[in-house]
C-alpha cells in the first residue's frame, strides 16, 4: 500500500493518507449523509446539504471510523460505522446551525453562514430536525451503551455553548473555565466519535478508557488551535477575519494568558475593548500586538501540543498497525494544521 | 371516591378530576422536572423554570400516567410513568423555545415570552439542552421502543414547524396541509405520550394501536381549538392578543375555510392582508368579519368535534373504569376549553 510507504518516508500519516485509506467508508460516508436527511418538505434537504457538505474536513467520521478498526472492525461485519459517522456529522452540522444563529455569524468556513442566507428560522428548526433524525437512527441502529454516550456529549455540546455565552466578554475567566468550555463545545463529541468507533469495534473497558482519553486530548487540542488561528491566520486562509473571536467577545486561551501578563494599562485596554464590539473592531491590530507581545500565541500553543502528545500517548495499550498510525497522525495534524 | 362520584353526576370527568385522582403522581412529575435540569451552569435551571412552570396545562403528563394505568400500570411497579411525563414536558418546552425564536413571540401563556427576556441565544440553547437531557433519560430509563417512538415525534415536530414556516402566509395551503401540519407540530408528541403510557403499562399491539388513534385524533382536535380561540376569545384570556396567528401569517382553517367560500373580493382582502403584518394588523377586525360571515368558526368546530368524537370511539377495546372516563373526559376537554 503505497500510503502506508508515504506515511512510512514522512515519519507521519496525514489526513491526506487517512483520506486514501479509508476511501471507500468516506464515500459511504457522504451518500448516508445524503440520504437521510431527505424529507417531504423541501426547506430541510436544502439547508442540509448547504450545510453538511460545505467544506467540512469530516474529521468526526474519520476518527471514528479509524477507531473502530482500530479495535478490530473490518467493516464486513455491519454499516455501524457509516450510519454512525454519519450522526456525528449531523449532530455537528445542527450544532453549527444554531451556533450561528447564537453568533449571528456572517461567515461560516468562508461562505455566507445559513442565518445570513435564511434568517434565525430555518436555521433552529432544521438543527432541531438534525438531532431528532440522529436519535431517530440510534433507536434503530445503536448498539448499547451508545445512545448514553452521544447524548450526554450532545447534553455538554449544549452547556459548552451556553457557557461561552455565560463568559462573553469575561475576560478575567480562569484558564481551568476555559478547558472545560472548550472540553464540552468541541471536546465532548469528539471523544464520542472514538468511544463510538471503539464499541463498534468491540473494545474492552482498557482500549475504551484509552480511546476516551486520546479523544479528549485531541477534542481540547483541535478547539486550542482554532482558537489560536484566528489570531494567527488570515480572512483568505481562515473563511473569517482575523480577530473575530475577541471582536465577537469570545475569550480564548491566547487572551487570558497575555491578561495574566499584562500591566495595568494593558489589562485594561483589553477589558474595555472585548466589552464593546465597535471598540474591538478598531482595536483589534493593538489587541493582536499585546498579546503576541506576552507570548499568549506560544503559550497556547504549547498547551495544544502538550494535550496532543497526551492523546498519543493514552494509544499505548494498542498494538502497531496503521489505524493506530492513522489516529497518531491525527493528533499531530490538529497542531500543526493551517485552517 | 368522590371524583368518581362528581363525574358520574355531570356525566363527564374534567381535567380538574383527572388532577386530583392523579394528584400524587402529577407533584412527583412537577418535582422531576424540577431536579432534572439542575447543572452547574446557572441560566440553564433559571430558563427552564421559567418555562416549564409557566402555568403550562400538564396534559401530556396526564394523558401518559392515565394511558398507562388505562393498560394496568399501578405505579407501583417503577417511576417510568414520572420519568417519561418529565421527559415529555421537557420537549415540549424546548420546541416552544425554539418556536418562540422562530416566530419572534413577545407572549407566551400571557408573560414575556423567554426570547423577549433573554434575546434568541440561551432559548435556542437552553432548548436544546432540554432535548438532549430527555434523550440522555431515556437511553437510561426507557423500555424498548419508546426512543423510536420519541425520537420520530421530535422529527415530525421539528417538520411540522419547518412546514408552518414554508406554508407561512399562504393562504391558498389545502385543508389536507392544513391537518397534515397540525398533527406534526402538535399531534405527534400527543401520541407519543399516549402511546409511552401504554408500553408502559405493558400494552398489546391492539390497545397500543388504539391509543395511538386517539393520540392523534385529540392531538389534532386540540391544534384546531388553539386556532379556534385566537380568533373567538381575548387577549386577558387568552395571553395573546386576538387575531394573533392570522397577523403572523399562519394560515388555520378557520381562515382556509372562510377563504374557500369568499367572494372573489374577500379573497383578494384576505391574501393581501396576511402577506403583510402591518396590514393585517390594521385590517383584523374585517378579516374575523370575513371568517365569521363564512362560518369558518363553525366549520373548525365541526371538524374538531369530529376528531375528539373518533379519538373516544378508538378507546372501544379498553373496558370501563376511571381511566377510561379520564381519556374520554379529556377528549371532551379538549374540544369544550376557553384556553
Amino acid at each position: 500500500m503505497h500510503v502506508r510507504e508515504n506515511a512510512a518516508i514522512s515519519g507521519i500519516i496525514t489526513p491526506a493518507d487517512i483520506q486514501d485509506i479509508l476511501k471507500k467508508e468516506l464515500a459511504a460516508v457522504e451518500t448516508s449523509i445524503s440520504e437521510n436527511f431527505q424529507s417531504s418538505v423541501a426547506m430541510i434537504p436544502l439547508i442540509s446539504e448547504y450545510l453538511v457538505s460545505g467544506g467540512g474536513k469530516r474529521l468526526r467520521p474519520m476518527l471514528l471510523l479509524a477507531s473502530a478498526r482500530l479495535c478490530g472492525f473490518t467493516g464486513k461485519e455491519n454499516d455501524k460505522d457509516i450510519i454512525h459517522s454519519t450522526i456525528m456529522e449531523y449532530i455537528h452540522a445542527a450544532s453549527l446551525l444554531h451556533d450561528d444563529v447564537v453568533d449571528t455569524a456572517d461567515l461560516r468556513r468562508g461562505v455566507s453562514s445559513a442565518n445570513a442566507k435564511w434568517g434565525n428560522q430555518y436555521p433552529v428548526l432544521v438543527g432541531d430536525f438534525l438531532f431528532a433524525k440522529t436519535f431517530s437512527l440510534m433507536a434503530k441502529h445503536s448498539p448499547p451503551g451508545v445512545i448514553e454516550i452521544v447524548s450526554e456529549a450532545t447534553r455538554l455540546l449544549a452547556e459548552g455553548q451556553i457557557l461561552e455565552l455565560v463568559h462573553s466578554a469575561d475576560i478575567e475567566m480562569t484558564e481551568e473555565k476555559y478547558i472545560e468550555l472548550i472540553f464540552s463545545k468541541t471536546g465532548a463529541l469528539i471523544t464520542a466519535c472514538c468511544q463510538t468507533g471503539g464499541i463498534i469495534g468491540g473494545a474492552d473497558e482498557q482500549r475504551l478508557n484509552a480511546l476516551s482519553e486520546y479523544g479528549k486530548n485531541i477534542g481540547i487540542a483541535f478547539q486550542l488551535v482554532d482558537d489560536i488561528l484566528d489570531f494567527t491566520s488570515d480572512e483568505k486562509t481562515l473563511g473569517k477575519p482575523a480577530g473575530h473571536d475577541f471582536i465577537e467577545g469570545h475569550v480564548t486561551l491566547p487572551v487570558i494568558a497575555a491578561f495574566a501578563k499584562g500591566s495595568k494599562q494593558e489589562k485594561k485596554f483589553l477589558m474595555e475593548s472585548i466589552k464593546d464590539e465597535a471598540l474591538a473592531v478598531k482595536n483589534i491590530s493593538q489587541v493582536m500586538e499585546i498579546v503576541k507581545k506576552h507570548d499568549g500565541i506560544e503559550y497556547a500553543t504549547t498547551m495544544a501540543e502538550s494535550y496532543s502528545e497526551k492523546a498519543v500517548a493514552s494509544l499505548d495499550v494498542f498494538p502497531a498497525g496503521q489505524f493506530l498510525d492513522a489516529l497518531k497522525g491525527l493528533a499531530e495534524y490538529i497542531v500543526t494544521r493551517k485552517t
